[in-house]
């Protein structure tokens, strides 16, 4: 069992996903059901509707005046004007009023004169039909209302009604069995031990299943041992309408799956070129659609995205959805393999007027990369990256509105996460997206337009910008708790036995670090990790508290986030670097008002060691 | 109680939408309720969420090799290797293992030499972290996750259950009273009586309600009575978060809204300068906003569009979402009325390469116009209309896909229903769209660019356009089934005290009868309702199954589906008129792809008096 499975042969997407839908034909269920109008929002017709009544129903009168059988006003006029029976030859209506029985005309109230309590007099005659709103003007019986395979919303159902419908037959929503498999997985809120890993992808395809329109039943995860796999998939095949199955993240685990669907039943295909999420496989078992998604939490997602989603529509009588797209220019290089068709997520923006895709992490590990995303683009498989500055296009995630989007670029602080909270908190309309860099290739990244904004620490000032004050904040080393290694500042460092974790190079706390180095004298070839780099002073920080490492570089805040102690070795002034050409943006101006207003000031004034006296002052409009 | 209301303050859309919002700071309950994030999909957070774990959580090995203390391999080299003990001092992991406790670096398997099973030898040594997978790769504990007031989907789901969070707390789901008022209002279902209306505009608001995230509590509904109206309105604003009234469409069933408003608290507007929608009015009771929706189905749509969607979505926490919107040619000139915002729906499609936007009906009565809409444009009050040709802006509807729409011009035909039909049984990715108008009108209104195709019968062939066959049917008199007045042909039409209605004129059934007439030598003056026209023949043939009308002028078929007699007078071929340039369009070649399958031509068949032999034929291709 222990046999390493090759991509024999990976399809490309589109074949891939015909195969899928070819393979539906056989085992499509035409399930129905019967549910009220009323409740059918969202649902999908599963046979034509037409009209049972008209709306309006009845013959309304179109004018005040007097419903009368048109016959008998037959050559009224001014000069032989005929009397009418109030009551029996005519009926008083306000215009919306049903026209009584027996009358097929209403004479305008301007060409009646009333004689007496009984009697009218008419001196014109009606045709047939006059002044009567017309039976059916919105909807008429016996139209078609809404063809087979309609997905209903808000005015399908009051149309529906309006046309007499209150019950009609929808399709049954899919019900899509996801089994996570692995024995390393562990149910979120678990103590996690070592080695184990949160099941969260089958709640995560839960969720997009259920956007779409069907029913996602969690199967209970289970450990990598071919029988029990091999046990449940086949039970899960005959009870739901199509099974995914998660493979673990190791190769091994992947091997059972394709086993069990080759033991089974057929399987179609093993390994698509797409990139993430490659080893994807489907097969059909019990009649029924088996499809192995990847572990990886990336590749999970859109491969759900990618297969699952066209083979629900297809179950529901829809064709593929197409998803929403913009056109926007790439802000860097990206290289990719030849032969693999593959997904980089973005985010978009617009950038001193244009509108910018900005590339994110590409790992298929990191969910976290999906969740900021707006959108991703693809990568032809006979391409080998594409060019800055090239329009590509993005598929963007639902209810994205990337118009709310501002990208800034430049060191983590924790002033920044307080400013997403106070955006949102003050209800104001802007998405702040994050890319992590240090701060002068944050403020190049600015000037190359792939950014809104550069938040950086104590950097110069540069051309056609502006900089605006954020806070002056502490950057130190930080230790355990108990400082039993007598850490006392950069003198230290030295120690026999002592590790060190640094941050990265260009990066404002090393910089500190550097020069306080230098100004002690000592040489940076005896501290033991100097040239272990974490990107930031969070990751330094928490290497420390999981004590791993003796001493890391962090703020003052980030060691009071994480229980440590900490030894200043000077201040770092945070600032908003800004194009001047986005200055009077409006975007840009309610950031800025953010940045200034009170609430955001006295968050931060409560992180330690900030000092926000110059909060939203504009430093240097050079 | 009769007296009449005069909109005395007619407010600007912007202002009434201000004043709504600004009055909900007041009963603005900020509840919120703990809920398990795998079930939190869609909802809103009530506050920000940090990571509580990292993800990964533990030191993983990036490499194959074996787990150590880096301090007992300080001073290892190729010349100088050093001996560990296995099991003891050096822990053989695969990639993606555990490091063990004590261990904080791995050396690569390929500076490692096995000596003997308890034994290995290494010839390098190892730096703190060095090929140790770093925690917090995706996320790091104590970062943030998801700020407050931010709608979480199933990325998002992903993200928190990787950082360890479980149950979030999140803003509870607004509770929307629904109240519709008026005594000529019966429920879906019931058999109508003359001068009663379907109450189904609580439906609707309802699924817009769903739709938008808030639980819509559907009240029952109140005749027209002061006392009895006041009492539930009373009760409901205690009760709930917000409360609608629906107002029925009679001037008096408004008036008793804003007078139960001004009574029970505070009246803030009645009035909007839009159209449809004007009738509008807000108010405030028991610190709950109150809104008061016109009766008219399109006005109810709207106004709950424009003005409970936002309200909604401040008390979810939300910015106000702005509707996708496109930019498109209007087809032709629109009259608007000064001083009043007048929303127009429009159909969206590509014809001829540029995105066109066709009005449709504007009446506010017609809920089915609605349905058949793509959206809607906005003539601003301070604008008399809009000129043919302008670039205009379509708000579309939600999960419209106007790429697959094609707008059908011409004369209804039982043809057309049948061909919506199976474009969406054979599951083709189009969306037909038809407008009703004679055939020449059709044939224009194709050659201006305003349609895709014209569905036309016998008509002329033009310049640049190609004619395919759909069918020959039958057109004739309709009469009751028993035929009691004995019609036998149009020689009849002119018998004393019967009743004829007509089709609009440049229908060719129209032309056809107008043929037979001329022949017979009848003087059409003689013809009772001659002149009295209804669009279609099945608007004819419905008045006369209603009894209204003795003989109507329709096709075989919809005498069949109205089980009334026919007489026939002819044959009319219809056909399917196309621009020459469209004709190899991806679309229009679907299209025409259905019109050939042999499932639409057998059911074309089934219709009585249709012949479809050349179905799908090109006639004529000028």
């Amino acid at each position: 069992m222990e046999k390493r499975n090759i991509y024999l042969d990976k399809l490309p997407l589109t074949e891939a996903k015909e195969i899928i839908l070819n393979n539906l034909a056989g085992n499509y269920r035409e399930a129905t059901e019967r549910v009220k109008v009323e409740d059918a929002s969202g649902r999908v017709t599963a046979e034509a509707v037409y009209a049972e009544d008209s709306s309006p129903h009845y013959y309304a009168a179109a004018m005040d005046g007097f419903a009368v059988d048109v016959d008998k006003t037959f050559g009224a006029s001014k000069r032989d004007p005929k009397e009418l029976t109030i009551g029996q030859e005519a009926f008083f209506v306000d215009t919306g009023d049903a026209v009584p029985e027996g009358c097929n005309g209403v004479i305008m109230i301007e060409d009646v004169n009333q004689l007496d309590e009984a009697t009218i007099e008419i001196t014109a005659s009606v045709a047939p039909g006059q002044h009567i709103r017309s039976i059916g003007e919105d909807i008429l019986a016996s139209q078609l209302l809404a063809p087979v395979n309609t997905k209903l919303g808000p005015s399908e159902i009051g149309g529906l009604l309006a046309g007499g419908i209150t019950e009609i037959e929808v399709r049954k929503e899919p019900e899509v069995a996801i089994l996570p498999t692995g024995t390393e997985l562990v149910d979120p809120g678990s103590s996690l031990q070592p080695g184990e890993i949160v099941e969260y992808n089958s709640r995560v395809i839960a969720s997009q299943i259920r956007e779409w329109g069907a029913v996602p039943v969690k199967a209970d995860k289970v450990e990598d041992d071919y029988e029990l796999i091999k046990n449940r998939v086949d039970r899960l095949s005959q009870q739901y309408d199509l099974v995914l199955i998660i493979a673990g993240s190791s190769a091994g685990a992947e091997d059972y799956t394709s086993q069990v669907i080759e033991n089974l039943g057929e399987l179609l295909f093993h390994g698509v070129a797409i990139k993430p999420g490659k080893p994807l496989m489907a097969g059909v078992i019990n009649e029924k659609l088996v499809i192995g998604l990847p572990g990886y939490p990336v590749s999970a997602y859109l491969g759900t995205q990618l297969f699952v989603r066209p083979v629900i529509e297809r179950l529901l009588g829809l064709t593929c959805s197409q998803p929403e797209k913009v056109k926007a220019e790439l802000t860097q290089n990206l290289t990719s393999k030849l032969g693999e068709e593959e997904f980089v997520r973005v985010n978009v923006a617009h950038i001193d007027g244009d509108l910018k895709a900005v590339p994110l992490q590409r790992g298929a590990g990191v969910i976290n990369s999906v969740m900021k995303s707006d959108g991703f683009i693809r990568i032809p498989a006979l391409k080998q990256g594409m060019k800055q500055n090239k329009q590509v296009e993005v598929e963007l995630r639902r209810d994205i509105d990337y118009n709310q989007n501002l990208l800034i670029a430049g060191e983590e602080d924790l002033a920044y996460e307080l400013l997403c909270n106070q955006i949102k908190l003050q209800g104001v309309g802007l998405n702040l997206k994050f890319k992590n860099m240090a701060s002068e290739t944050a403020v190049d990244t600015l000037e190359q337009k792939a950014a809104n904004a550069a938040l950086v620490k104590t950097v110069g000032m540069r051309q056609e910008t502006v900089v605006v004050n954020l806070a002056v904040s502490e950057v130190g080393l930080v230790v355990r708790p108990d400082n039993s290694l007598g850490i006392n500042g950069v003198e230290d460092l030295s120690q026999e036995g002592l590790s060190f974790v640094n941050q990265q190079q260009g990066r404002a706390a090393r910089r500190l670090l550097d020069s306080r180095l230098e100004t002690a004298g000592i040489n940076t070839q005896e501290i033991v990790g100097y040239r272990q780099e974490e990107i930031t002073g969070r990751d330094a920080a928490n290497l420390v508290k999981e004590g791993i490492i003796d001493v890391g570089l962090a703020s003052r805040g980030v060691a009071e986030l994480f229980n440590l102690d900490f030894i200043s070795l000077g201040q770092i002034t945070s600032s908003l670097v800004i194009l001047e050409s986005e200055v009077e943006r409006e975007e840009l101006k309610k950031l800025l008002e953010v940045v200034r207003s009170n609430e955001y000031k006295s968050q931060l004034q409560k992180i330690a060691g900030y000092n926000t006296e110059d909060c939203g002052e504009i430093i240097d409009r050079k």
